[in-house]
C-alpha cells in the first residue's frame, strides 16, 4: 500500500458546485472572457445541462439582464432528459451590453406530480399523495408572487385536492389539470434555486449582421479619358456620389469606399502593378500619404471635406451608409515617417522597412512598428478615427487587420464603442481561421471569409454549417464573390449564370453579402498569373460607362436589384443560425432553407442552385419537411420570387437549373398554400 | 440608415487579448472552475492556439507550477500550421495541487531564420540579413541566462555570421546551425511573452487511476452452515482475514468490503429480496443501522474495532488497501432516526419518507434528507468518515452517490484531502451522463462505468475512445463485468470463454477494474427477472468452499492471477489516455493496443478479444504500425503473455480466438524482435 504523503491540503475550487448541477452553458466564449454577439431581434438558443441528485424534478430558465439592469426570465424545455439538456430561444430588444444566466431549482411541483400520477393509479398511499399535492400547491400560492386569477387557478386546485366527496382520479385532475401545470411552468414554486455564473452577451444594432454592400473607387466614378491630351481626369467625391442613386436603386444597404487619401509617390505602383509608375499614373489608393497628408487627409483629386459631407448626406438620404476603408500602412512620403520614424522599424542599415514577403518586397508600403510607441501610435490611430466619425463614417472596413496586433481592435473599437456604440468595424482577413475567429472576438462586427473559395456542394454545406453554428455565438460573415483583390479562376470562366448564382448564394446564405462595382459587367479578365482582374482599378482609372451599359441591357444590375428586393421583403434572409441544408440527388445542385417567425408569421425560404452552370441540370430535391415547419405530407405552394412562377411542392421535388432556365430558385413557402396530406 | 442610439458604453472584456495570443488551452475543466487531474508520473497533452499578426515567427511553452510553487519550462511544438495548434507532452513528479499555463511570444531568430535562408538564397539584402542575425543572437545571448558552453554556441554563431572572409552560405550556416538552433530552442529569446490563465491541475497518487479491485462480504468469509442446527454461522473479520492471502496471491491491489455496520432488523429483507426476513436472516448490509449501532459502529457478528485493524493489518502486510463501503442511508431503527429526525423527509401523515421509486417502496431503507439540517448532518458524515480513517482505511467506494447532493461530496471529499490527500474515493454512481462526469469533477478519484452493458465491437471502441479522450482530464474509470448488483444476460449465458474475456478486457482496457467475488467460480444463475444472483449475498451467507474448488481446478483464479501479473508487468497498462483501437475483419473481434515510453524503453501491448467467444473464429487483424511506434513495414515478435507463444507478426496477422484457444491474446510486442523491411 502507498502511505500517504504529506502533500498540500487541497483548496477548494474557484467556484462551488451549487445545490442545483447548472453546467454546459452555451454560447459562452473563451471561458466568458468575451462576450456572446446577437443583433437586436436575433433569436438563438441558449442550453444547458441541469440535474440534481435523486429522482426529484427539476426547472430552468434563462435569466436575461438588460443594460439598465432589469431582469427576463425566460423559462426553458427539457429537450434530451437522458442528457438532462435544457434549451430556450431567446433574443434582445435593444443594443447594448447584457447578460445572462441560466437558473436550475428543484420542482417540488414536478415531483409530486410524476409520483401522485402513479402511485394514485397503482393505489399507493392515496390520500397521502392527494394531501401532499395540495400542501405542494398551496405553498405555490404562498410563495409565489402571482395576479388574482392565477392566484385563483392555484386555489382551486388546492379545494379539488381536497374534496373528499370526489373520486381520486377527479381529485388528481384537479391537481393536475393543464391549467395548473401552464401556471406552475410560467410561475414554479422553487427550491434550491442555483444559478451559473453570469455570462457576457453584446447586442448590436442589426446592421452588424445583416446588409448588402457595393465597393466603388470614388476617383474611377466620374473618371474621363481626354482623347485629345491623353490623359485622365479624376472622378471625385461630387461625380461618385451621383452614382450613389444607382446604387440605391440595385437595393444596396452600405457603400463602401476604398481608401480616399492623398497618395505616396516614392515608389509609387503603376499600371498592373509594375514597379515603375508612369508620371500620371494615380497609384494605389493603400499607398496612403504624400505631402498632401496622410489619414486625415482627403486625396486632393477627389474634392474638399465639403464635398465628403455632401456625398455623406446624399447617401443617408437614400437610406445608404458609408463604409470607409482603414488601411493602417504608409507611403514612404506619408507624414508620419519624417514626423515618427519610430512608429516603423529601422533595420541595421538605418533604412525603413519595406512591406515584405520574402524574397518580395512591396516598395511602395511601409509597415507600421506597433511595439516601438503604442501608445503614441494607438492616440493618432483614435485621432485619425474621430475625423471619419465626425463627418458621418458609421462603418470602417479595416484592410488586412490580421497584420496588426489583436490588441490593438480591441482597445479601439471598444474607445469608439464607448463614444459610438453603432459603429460597425468589417475585418478584412483572409488568412488562417484562428486568426480570423480572434478577430471576430475582441469585436470586429463583421468577418470577411473563405467564400469566394468554395464552390463544391460539400465546400458549401460544411462552411455554411460551420459558420451558422457555435461560431455564430461571435463571428458574423460576410460573402464576396468577388472583390479588387480577389477573382477567382471559377469566376474567369464562369458565364452570366455563374455570376448569378454566385451573387445569389452570396445574398442568401450570408445575411451580409458585398459586390464590388463591376460585378453588374461581370468584367472576368485576370491578369496573367494573378486571381484579380486585369487593368486593375487599384493602379489605375476605370470609366464603366454605366449608361451606355443599362441602355445595352448587359449587365446584371437588374437581377442584382431582385436579390435585394428579395432580401428586404423576407426576414428569413436577414439571419444566419438558421441555415439548414437539404439533399439533391445531382452532386452540383445545392438546396438550403432558412425560416424565421415574426409576431405570428413564418417567413420560410428555400434556395435552390445549380453550382456549375455550365449546363442545365434536372434533378430530385429532398425537403426535411419539419425544418420547413412542414408535416412530412404536407404539400405547399413554391413561389419562385426570381421568375414569379408557382409550383405545387411537397417533400421530393423535381427542379429545372440553369443556363436554359435561372440558375437560382429562391423560393418562398407560400403559407395560404399549405395542405395536408389529401 | 440607422442613427446610433444612445446606447450604454461598452466595457472591456474581463480578460483583454494579450499582444500574443494564446487561446484554445486544453484540457481545462469547467472553464477552470475544476480542476484537470492526472496521477503522478501520468503523461498527458497540452495543447493550445497560438499566433499573432503578420507574418513572424511564434514559440510557445506549457509551464507547470509545482505545489510549492517552483515553475517548470516545457517547450511546445507546432503540431498543425495551419491552425496554429501547439502541444507539448506534460507530466507530474508528485502529488499535489499544481497549475499549469501556456506562454506564447514572439520569437525574433525563428522570424530572422525564415527570412535569411529566402533572401540570401535569392541573393537579397544579403549582407544586411547576416549581420541582423548577428545583432539578434547577441541579443539572445545577452538577455537569456545561458551556461558557458552554451553561451559560447551564441557567441560563435555572431562571430561565423560576421565572418567577412567566408562565403554567404557558410556565414549563414553559422547562424542556423543545428546546435544553434537546438540552443534557441531550449533557451529562446522571447519577446511580447504572453501567458494564458493559469489552470488548475490536481495531481494524485497512482492507485487513483490504476489497480486491481477485489471485492467481498466478509460475513461470507469463513461462514458455516450448521447441519445439526439448521443455522449458519457469520464469517468475521479474523475469518475474512484469511481469505486476503488468496486476494493477494491472484495479484489485486485492493480489497474492497461491503457495508459492515449493524444491520437493521425493521422491515429487514429475506433471502433473495423477499419483503419477510425469517428469524435468522442476516439482512442487507446496505440497510444500515439498529440498536447496535449505525455508520460508525461494527455487526457485532463481525468483531470488534481490534479485529478490524487487524484485518488492515494483515492486508497492509500482504500490500492490499482495505476500501470500505459508504452508503448513507439508515434503517429504520438506525440511532440517527430517533436523535435526528431532521435528517429524514416527513411525510404529510407525519410518518417518515421510505426510499422509494413509484409506485415501489424500499421499506427498509429511509433515505437521508440533505437539506433540513445541512451543517449538523455534515458534521455527522465528515465524524463517521473519520472513525474509519483512524483505523486505517484508505479507500471509500460510495454507494448511490448520484442520489446525494454534489455539494456534500465536493466538500467531504476537499475537507479529508486536506487531512489526508492520498484517500480515494469511487462514485459506484449509474445513472445519466451528466451526474457521473459531475461527480468525478467535483472530486471522485475513480468512477463506475457502464462496461457491463458493452459488448459489441462498436460500444467497446466508442466508450473506450470516449473515456481515454478529453474525458480523461477529470473522469478515471473502472470497469466490472460483475458486481453483486449485476450480472447482465451476457454474462449469465456465457461460459467460461466469456468470463475470462470480460475480466480480461476490463483489466486491460481500463487501468483500473474489479471483480466481485465468486467471478472465480463463474457463478452466473440469476434470480428470475433479476439481472442479478440467485439467492444474492446481499440477503444471505455465503460460504463458497474455495479449498474445494482450487483443488478441483474448476475456478478462473490462475487466469485471473496471470491478468494481474501481466498488468503488473506492463506500464503501458497503467494508463488510460494511451488507448488506441485497430481494425479486425471479424467484427466480432476487437483489437486494441496500449503504448508507454519508461525512460528509454517502449513498452507495447496489443489486445485481441473474441467478443462472441461462443465459437472459435478466425479472421485478420490490421495494426496501425504508428501507433505501435513501428515503421508500416515493420516486423516484431508478438508475444502471448497469456499462453507465452511467440508469433512473428507485422501490420496484418491471422489470429484465431477461443474457445477453442485462448479467447484473447495479451501480446507484448518483443523490442528485441523488430525488425526492418526484409
Amino acid at each position: 500500500m502507498t502511505e500517504p504523503s504529506a502533500g498540500p491540503s487541497i483548496d477548494p475550487p474557484s467556484r462551488p458546485i451549487g445545490r442545483i448541477a447548472v453546467c454546459d452553458v452555451a454560447p459562452v466564449v473563451e471561458h466568458g472572457e468575451r462576450p456572446a454577439k446577437s443583433v437586436i431581434g436575433e433569436e438563438f438558443e441558449v442550453t444547458a445541462t441541469v440535474f440534481r441528485e435523486g429522482h426529484d424534478a427539476v426547472g430552468a430558465a434563462v435569466v436575461l439582464t438588460d443594460p439598465d439592469g432589469q431582469e427576463h426570465r425566460v423559462p426553458m424545455t427539457r429537450v434530451n432528459a437522458g442528457l438532462d439538456a435544457w434549451s430556450a430561444t431567446v433574443s434582445a430588444d435593444r443594443a447594448g451590453r447584457w447578460t445572462y444566466r441560466v437558473e436550475g431549482w428543484s420542482d417540488p411541483y414536478g415531483t409530486w406530480h410524476h409520483d401522485a400520477v402513479i402511485n394514485v393509479e397503482a393505489g399507493v398511499d392515496v390520500e397521502l399523495m392527494l394531501e401532499e399535492g395540495a400542501r405542494v400547491l398551496e405553498r405555490a400560492g404562498a410563495e409565489v408572487v402571482r395576479g388574482k386569477e392565477q392566484d385563483a387557478v392555484v386555489t382551486r386546485a388546492v379545494a379539488g385536492l381536497r374534496e373528499t366527496g370526489w373520486a381520486p382520479e377527479a381529485r388528481l385532475g384537479a391537481g393536475i389539470s393543464a391549467e395548473v401545470r401552464a401556471e406552475l411552468r410560467e410561475r414554479p414554486l422553487r427550491e434550491h434555486v442555483t444559478a451559473s455564473a453570469e455570462h457576457p452577451w453584446l447586442v448590436e444594432r442589426e446592421r452588424a449582421l445583416y446588409g448588402a454592400w457595393y465597393e466603388l473607387f470614388p476617383r474611377s466614378e466620374g473618371a474621363r479619358y481626354d482623347e485629345s491630351t491623353g490623359r485622365w481626369r479624376s472622378g471625385t467625391l461630387a461625380t461618385a456620389a451621383r452614382r450613389l442613386d444607382a446604387v440605391r436603386e440595385m437595393g444596396f444597404d452600405v457603400v463602401y469606399l476604398t481608401p480616399i487619401h492623398p497618395i505616396g509617390r516614392v515608389n509609387r505602383k503603376g499600371r498592373n502593378n509594375s514597379l515603375r509608375a508612369e508620371p500620371h499614373d494615380p497609384g494605389s489608393p493603400y499607398a496612403i500619404g504624400s505631402s498632401d497628408g496622410g489619414h486625415d487627409a482627403l486625396h486632393p483629386d477627389l474634392g474638399t471635406f465639403d464635398d465628403f459631407d455632401a456625398f455623406v448626406a446624399h447617401a443617408r438620404r437614400l437610406g445608404l451608409e458609408v463604409a470607409l476603408d482603414l488601411a493602417l500602412n504608409c507611403a514612404p512620403d506619408h507624414p508620419w515617417v519624417a514626423a515618427h520614424p519610430e512608429w516603423f522599424t529601422t533595420r541595421a542599415d538605418g533604412s525603413i522597412a519595406y512591406a515584405e514577403n520574402p524574397p518580395k518586397k512591396y516598395q511602395d508600403i511601409y509597415p507600421l512598428n506597433f511595439d516601438n510607441d503604442p501608445e503614441g501610435l494607438y492616440a493618432e490611430i483614435r485621432r485619425i478615427v474621430r475625423v471619419w466619425l465626425a463627418h458621418g463614417v458609421t462603418i470602417f472596413r479595416v484592410d488586412n487587420p490580421h497584420t496588426k496586433p489583436l490588441r490593438l481592435w480591441e482597445r479601439l473599437i471598444a474607445d469608439v464603442a464607448a463614444e459610438h456604440p453603432d459603429v460597425i468595424w468589417l475585418a478584412e482577413a483572409f488568412t488562417r481561421p484562428p486568426m480570423m475567429h480572434a478577430l471576430a472576438k475582441v469585436g470586429f462586427q463583421q468577418s470577411c471569409t473563405y467564400y469566394a473559395w468554395r464552390h463544391t456542394r460539400d465546400e458549401l454545406a460544411e462552411y455554411g454549417a460551420e459558420l451558422a453554428g457555435p461560431a455564430a455565438a461571435y463571428m458574423r460573415p460576410t460573402f464576396w464573390p468577388t472583390t479588387h483583390d480577389i477573382l477567382t479562376p471559377f469566376m474567369q470562366r464562369g458565364g452570366p449564370a455563374a455570376w448569378k448564382m454566385r451573387a445569389a448564394l452570396a445574398a442568401t446564405l450570408s445575411p451580409s453579402y458585398g459586390i464590388y462595382a463591376g460585378y453588374e459587367l461581370m468584367e472576368r479578365v485576370a491578369r496573367p498569373g494573378a486571381e484579380e482582374q486585369i487593368d486593375n482599378e487599384k493602379y489605375e482609372y476605370k470609366d464603366r460607362r454605366w449608361a451606355e451599359h443599362d441602355a445595352a441591357g448587359d449587365t446584371l444590375a437588374p437581377y442584382l436589384s431582385r436579390i435585394n428586393e428579395i432580401r428586404r421583403a423576407h426576414p428569413a434572409l436577414h439571419r444566419l443560425r438558421n441555415l439548414r441544408f437539404h439533399h439533391a440527388d445531382d452532386q452540383h445542385v445545392l438546396v438550403f432553407s432558412k425560416a424565421r417567425r415574426v409576431y405570428d408569421r413564418d417567413d420560410v425560404i428555400v434556395v435552390v442552385a445549380n453550382l456549375e452552370p455550365d449546363r442545365t441540370r434536372d434533378t430530385w430535391i429532398h425537403l426535411d419537411m419539419a425544418t420547413l415547419g412542414l408535416g412530412f405530407r404536407d404539400h405547399f405552394v413554391a413561389h419562385d420570387l426570381i421568375t414569379g412562377e408557382h409550383w405545387n411542392w411537397s417533400e421530393h421535388n423535381f427542379v429545372r437549373l440553369g443556363p436554359a432556365t435561372e440558375p437560382v430558385h429562391i423560393i418562398h413557402v407560400r403559407p395560404e398554400g399549405i395542405t395536408g396530406p389529401r
